[in-house]
């Protein structure tokens, strides 16, 4: 563990990517091969999906398995290091920690309490302590985030602007309690605020609320509206959206979707914009904090 | 219309309680009724308890017969009057406007469009507007709001106290944007923000998170914190707890409840300190904004 990995040429350094649920992993190790650089997945057991990881090379692990991670990612020649995929805050019991870990586990305790931030920005800390470089899936594949402006055929009219407004302004005021990155704002009202149920679940909210005609505005009105918490490591753990978040909006009777670009990963941007256009709802990368583009 | 009732000598005037569900009206009507003043329920349809509502004067109303309210109101001699009891922000369809209420109709629009303090205030305004005295229930029986320190015997540990303190600057950052009243926190972590699904759904949320394995921190941890929004008319929808809330936070696996002394409404205290030590939970009023009381 003497020699440090940053030591190495970069020439040769292959990526470690350390692979959740979702399609995001494999558009990133697609993108980084593209790129000419190989790649290894780490996939992790009950996230990764095992069908995609067995055409990559890769290697099973389980959430806590830091000593192996290092040990397996330097005899593949790995310097950097990238999360990516949905892992949902892990219960105690779903992690099998290892003896590097166990040596660790005071600093973990102390990460453990507080918000996701807390402890992703720690995970982050910790692998660079080890020798290793933590890359944000923007630096390999800057294609993998969210544009400025609409995916899709559909724009927010001048009401979908002010709830976007609106929602980017309470982000901005939870931040710094480290809750959710997402909120569902209609002319006005606040219909949820995220927490750690995400993004699938908060919308299926508004769809029962819905239901029960505990929402004054009509089918067709709000906007979900997500953001990297302030503060938050691009590297790890940035908002996302997919297919299933655009059908998520439309079951809940939005009008659309806005997320910050730049700071947003899109999985299969043609399938958001067509889904988007077939529930002629909008998607739309906005600026952070400021009023709604375009 | 001309005669402003509230230019009546103050001595024969009646007290009309519009009244919600739940057993707060009830127990502020009897609490009146033991200070001396005849009241009269209006008891809005679909919420009010008509078992209960029969053993007083009473009225059925639709919400939205504001004509009609006020013309009975007066002929029954009231000039002051309180709204209590739950009442979920109503879905227009659930309205029966009559034609006094018509002719506020623009008025009652630009209301609409906002949260619900908005939406509130200017009911109490509207009120006021047509010559009634609005009074909160503190001004009626001060003894139905929550006092300082713990119903029950329990009372919040150090770790329980700085979940209180974290949940109320949640709700002092998030009271601008009009959301719920309440939010939980459970070492640190913050589980749910209430939106318009209200008290109980937020904590059966938190329930099956607990379920599923998203939480981090294990039974017996966390809190309910509420408060009332900052500028909310206290005579209008102060936050409520009853034995329900403190069943739904047993349920939801937490320490306790905590609530802002004074500013919070509590139905059936005897019932909520029985039911709190049946649940090994605390339930204590504290100061908004400060350090956990006691």
């Amino acid at each position: 563990m003497n020699e440090r990995l940053s030591d190495r040429p970069n020439g040769d350094a292959a990526l470690a990517i350390i692979c959740g649920a979702g399609s995001l992993p494999f558009a990133l190790a697609d993108a980084a091969a593209s790129r000419g650089r190989r790649v290894v997945l780490f996939a992790l057991r009950g996230w990764a999906d095992p069908k995609r990881v067995a055409a990559y090379p890769h290697h099973w692990t389980w959430m806590g398995q830091f000593g192996r991670f290092m040990r397996i990612a330097e005899s593949e020649g790995c310097r950097d290091v990238a999360f990516i995929g949905t892992v949902t805050r892990p219960s105690l019991w779903n992690i099998r920690p290892d003896l590097r870990v166990m040596r660790l586990m005071p600093q973990l305790v102390r990460l453990y309490r507080g918000g996701d931030d807390h402890l992703q920005s720690g995970i982050g800390r910790l692998i660079e302590q080890h020798g290793f470089r933590l890359l944000g899936p923007k630096d390999i594949a800057p294609e993998l985030t969210m544009p400025a402006g609409p995916l899709g055929s559909r724009t927010p009219a001048e009401r979908d602007q002010a709830d976007i407004r609106r929602g980017l302004a309470l982000l901005n005021a939870t931040s710094p309690f480290d809750i959710g990155q997402a909120v569902v704002v209609a002319e006005n009202q606040v219909l949820a605020v995220e927490g750690p149920e995400g993004t699938d679940a908060a919308l299926a909210r508004v769809a029962e609320l819905r239901r029960n005609g505990r929402i004054r505005s009509l089918m067709g009105t709000g906007v979900l509206i997500k953001a990297a918490k302030l503060g938050q490591d691009h590297r790890i753990d940035l908002p996302t959206i997919g297919p299933q978040t655009v059908e998520g909006a439309a079951a809940a009777g939005l009008a659309g979707i806005a997320v910050v670009a730049g700071t947003t990963m899109i999985a299969e941007p043609e399938r958001i914009a067509s889904a988007a256009d077939r529930a002629k709802l909008f998607v739309v990368g906005v600026d952070s904090g400021q009023p709604a583009v375009p």
